[in-house]
């Protein structure tokens, strides 16, 4: 996608070979800002405090850590305790542990020699992988805006709501809720997007309306308690969430609110559709709710906001009172149940488990690996 | 209730036996500050700014501002003008035109010379009203909390969710919502409170933490998007709102946000209970999601934050990129049906026609009336 008219992905390898460029998304949206990071560690703290986040883009994030950890030391040791690092830096997203392990695959059984040039070899595969499935799901998907369109009177627009940031940012390019609309978007459709702000870290607010208003889509940021009487109120078509983990069951994991919005989408008739890259997929889990690890992040991401002064500064303010605890879940769980479809890299599916299994039969035999 | 330890009602009439006393809510919570209105014209700025806000105060500081305009022209088309202009501060809250009525009523009918004072004779009633029944309210709500703390293990809380602000500050004193959680954290239950913090205007995180602080009550403030993770992992008993109108087929309206939680409750079985005293009962409106008329704010409101830097000044962020739109509606309508039960001065009651008019004979005559 474009910055400032720029041809830009969220990652990429540096002219010197080896150390990993990424866009710093915490400066955002009131300033763009690159990173270079060049070692495990600053791959690691990266992810941890969201330099980089977005559940394939984690994972692409990760494949360069144990490229940067095997420049360093090519032993097995090394290479166990990079997966182990890398491995912990966030519980939620299994895009994480899929490319790690797919890592593992591609380098284990070479001599240490080659270890290196194998792992930036497949690191870059799984970053064109994850541009070739988003742009899959852009064409799987924009049927479902083209269906809508058809329906509305001439210059109705599409409404599609989204939350928090399934947008390029969250991939390597072209994201993954975004896929179907920026290609709505290029095509001519009048498509128009209300970004949930996504508290307590706004990444729709600062991620999701940026690069909207990057790339020219109409939008509008709204307050994560909007949704449901938009919806009411016949304002909203179509939602398309992105997700950090989709059970075998299709239980669909993805940032806290996501299921309040699957609810009202039910209430409402209002179809609630999920785009995923199949590495999103964890055929280990079937129950979402009960099984997958919902992250607990700091109780400041609550208390506090930072954003842009009027005369330009960046300042963090907090918002409630002196004493007051806060909780912070960073994810939850929609039930299959309340899932229109799943708009993956091989079309439009069910968030069935027999649905998932027929598509992606290849995966669907995967079992609980313990952490090696 | 008490600010630091002493106590204060939320409006008053000053020493000077004319003038009102408010608490200017927007400075809280990093600094409490009260102001003194002396004018109809400072009354209207100050609900419309919400330096008070609530529906119950929002009624009472209505009645002070006819007082105040009575004080200074006390002829037919003053009052009139004062009642026009107090009605069109904010359009959502039943009980801003309640209490408008109630003053008309008081004084329309006297000589010039004897309205002021029987103005605010019937302000001041209409204050100690409010805190008799949200005294009421408090009590008959208890139980709901005595019912789970009994079946409850040893040291374990009960956990209660609350959306916006329905204290004390929201009234004239004890709050709504709060009433029956004071009442229990006084009696030595181990009540806990969940509080949405509640974009974007925050009150949840600012008052509602602020009041419940000020009193000793344990309490969490939470992302908006949290409440339905937290319902579907049992970490919510109980559900207790406030609202700005209750139409006469239990249709509740309320802080937006407020359906979204019902709709998590229904999905969760935990049991959803609105607080509110009878004057926020339409009697002639049935269909809250159609009839209602639902305010919009300045987009401001979601594109900024305030809160205080770590050296202690109070700074506005800006938070949504420039260039980005942003909508700001600030009610929604929770329908009847996901509602458990209405928590009244008279009892808790089902959501319906058949029980609102039974226990509000006198009222449910009410017919549409035109502004006079």
């Amino acid at each position: 996608m474009k910055v400032d008219g720029k041809v830009m992905r969220t990652i990429w390898v540096e002219p010197d070979g080896w150390s990993v460029g990424i866009i710093d998304q915490t400066a955002l949206p009131h300033r763009f800002a690159t990173a270079r990071l060049t070692s495990l560690d600053e791959v690691a703290h990266a992810i941890r405090a969201m330099l980089v986040r977005g559940a394939p883009l984690i994972g692409a994030a990760a494949a360069y850590g144990i490229c940067l950890a095997l420049r360093a030391d090519a032993s097995d040791e090394a290479l166990d305790r990079a997966y182990a690092l890398l491995l912990a830096t966030r519980p939620t997203a299994i895009n994480l542990k899929w490319a790690l392990d797919e890592m593992m695959a591609a380098v284990r059984n070479r001599p240490r020699a080659e270890r290196g040039a194998a792992a930036y070899r497949r690191a870059a595969e799984i970053c064109d992988e994850d541009v070739a499935i988003n742009i899959a799901i852009g064409r799987n998907g924009l049927p479902l805006i083209e269906a809508i369109a058809a329906r509305k009177k001439a210059g109705e627009r599409v409404n599609v709501l989204t939350h928090c940031n399934a947008g390029w940012l969250a991939t390597v390019d072209v994201g993954t809720a975004t896929a179907p609309i920026y290609l709505a978007h290029d095509n001519g459709l009048p498509v128009h997007v209300f970004a949930d702000e996504t508290r307590p870290r706004n990444q729709g607010a600062s991620l999701t309306a940026w690069e909207l208003g990057q790339h020219g889509v109409p939008h509008t940021v709204i307050a994560d308690n909007t949704g449901g009487h938009l919806m009411q109120h016949g304002l909203v078509d179509l939602i398309i969430v992105g997700t950090d983990r989709v059970t075998r069951n299709g239980d669909v994991c993805n940032k806290i609110g996501t299921y309040l919005k699957a609810l009202a989408a039910r209430d409402n008739n209002v179809p609630f559709y999920v785009a995923l890259p199949s590495p999103t997929i964890d055929f280990a889990v079937a129950d979402g709710v009960a099984e997958i690890p919902i992250e607990q992040r700091g109780a400041d991401e609550v208390a506090t906001m930072t954003g842009r002064t009027v005369d330009g500064r960046i300042e963090t303010v907090r918002i409630v009172p002196d004493g007051s605890a806060a909780a912070n879940y960073a994810f939850d769980v929609t039930p299959a149940r309340l899932v229109t479809g799943l708009i993956t890299e091989r079309g439009v599916i069910a968030a069935t488990r027999a649905s998932l299994a027929s598509a992606f039969p290849e995966r669907a035999g995967d079992r609980p690996t313990e952490h090696r």
